[in-house]
């Protein structure tokens, strides 16, 4: 079965899309900047369950996932449109109402203006469509295809606490407010998530990134989008990736390495910086977990000298 | 229960959201040039049923929805994102394939770019939010907010249609080309929508309309969206509303009437012109249906000779 991300391929090589092909599309706005537009889903039973979250929390994942991509290429996220498909029986309590209180405590934080969308009944699931537009300074745009080799490879924060998270849950934890217990901060990097506006603020003003993403499949295909796009490889040591220290309490390190790599949805940053500007990134919190190679389409992760093959297991859709 | 019109009114007070309230938001785009943004929900089963179309008029309707709210500001489409969520068992046949080559047929009609979208998988339905953007000459967007007592309003095309041909194929009727029968220009109309972009245009042109809205929940909702807009009343003359003369062929005249008055998606175009300008409407395929009056919230219906009330009974999700 082809995955989604071959299907857009397919589509965009069949359509000539040149718009398609990184976590925003980037249009002209005025003479000094670009329009930066995403949209991402997010569908009951397949993105989340309702019995995990809180709707408040709900409203704020589904608008920090597009605020990532707008982070994933530099821009400033100004306004936001909201697509819900809801079940009757949903709309009868105060679910909407309280998730639109989590999507605004969020939404006003970044100053994004909510300007439209649509709502309509849906059968029995909900349905979310999260768009946002942003703003960069024109041809400033942070893309997927800009890493050479040589580049060396960065990430921000901590990763596969999502993906920990959701172990988690599955295996029957609960979100307590306990105040900081690591079963907590697990279970929040999965229900909510930050997006790292900040940091790609600093990316974008310092001029260094050659290319970067947002991890949201997962570091090993986010990095094979990076790969691909920019037609390099990559080499990752694996000692020197930042696996979030509260996997530790629950799983083996080799299960937190693997969360680490494959585990999607953290919404760190993941991007390259050529090798004679990285005395430059002393402000950026981010660590250097590996670099950039002539290797086409080659992923290697390095663990105790030894080299083996990095497959793109993240999150696939089909 | 509120309806969503109730809840979008609701949620434009709590969090004073003065952007929406029209067929599409207006943002600043550049010195001359405003933005527009739409997004439109179809979901399966609430929108449409797979079993009475084909993928090609899915598609293209998914568009077509769009194009008309951009029509009804009299803006022009530039570019368009697509969310879909696809249930596994759709994805593997060509159905999705055959979707973007309607919806492309379209697209490349106006000129309109895929820019952007997400594709995620949906436990059991199709669900489709389509995002169009388009431009407008600064501060000339047609507003619904314009109407005063007065104006004569008009309609394009022909009305009921869309309403005509669902209940066609609710009994049982189904889509065969046969080249322009009554049955196939009802269930047309249902399934295969024109948005009215030249109309559009013309109108914009001409400076004339002082409101505008599609119509797309059904005559009398969206006239007393217009009037809710404007803080008007209006009177509707029930001999002179466009009938669409295929109905004719199935249902006696006064279902045909109830039709054209609360079918929806028929997608024509609804506005209110200047008493004074009426004259320069003559290169505009659209009848004066009534006229604005200074009763705030009030719609009448003219039969007769006698006045009854006009109730907003088009669609409504909740």
């Amino acid at each position: 079965m082809v995955s989604e991300f071959q299907f857009i391929e397919n589509l965009r090589s069949k359509y000539s899309l040149d718009k398609i092909g990184d976590d925003c599309a980037v249009l002209p706005k005025d003479q000094k900047t670009d329009l930066l537009l995403t949209a991402d889903l997010l569908i009951e039973d397949i993105d989340f369950r309702l019995e995990w979250t809180i709707p408040e929390f709900l409203g704020h994942k589904a608008l920090a996932v597009s605020l990532s991509d707008i982070a994933a290429m530099g821009g400033k996220p100004t306004w936001a449109m909201l697509s819900l498909g809801v079940p009757k029986n949903l709309w009868k309590t105060d679910f909407i109402d309280r998730f639109y209180v989590g999507w605004f405590d969020l939404a006003n934080e970044f100053g994004v203006e909510l300007v439209g969308g649509d709502i309509s009944r849906s059968p029995d699931k909900l349905f979310i469509d999260s768009i946002v537009g942003g703003e960069v300074a024109k041809g400033k745009a942070i893309r997927r295809s800009g890493a050479k080799p040589g580049d060396k490879i960065y990430a921000t924060g901590a990763l596969g606490g999502a993906a920990g998270g959701l172990k988690l849950l599955e295996g029957g934890f609960e979100y307590i407010d306990l105040g900081g217990s690591p079963t907590e901060d697990a279970i929040l990097g999965q229900l909510y998530p930050s997006p790292q506006l900040e940091i790609a603020n600093l990316l974008l003003n310092l001029n260094l990134a050659t290319a970067m993403i947002d991890i949201s499949d997962g570091l090993s295909s986010d990095l094979e989008h990076i790969c691909r796009a920019s037609s390099v490889g990559a080499k990752i040591n694996a000692s020197k990736v930042p696996v979030d220290e509260c996997l530790l309490h629950f799983f083996p390190p080799e299960v937190c390495l693997e969360m680490a790599l494959n585990g999607g949805e953290d919404f760190e940053l993941l991007f390259t910086v050529d090798q004679n500007n990285i005395s430059s990134l002393k402000s950026i919190d981010a660590v250097c977990i590996g670099e950039v190679t002539e290797k086409t389409g080659v992923m290697e992760l390095i663990s105790d000298g030894k080299s083996r093959k990095l497959l793109p297991k993240g999150y696939r859709h089909f």
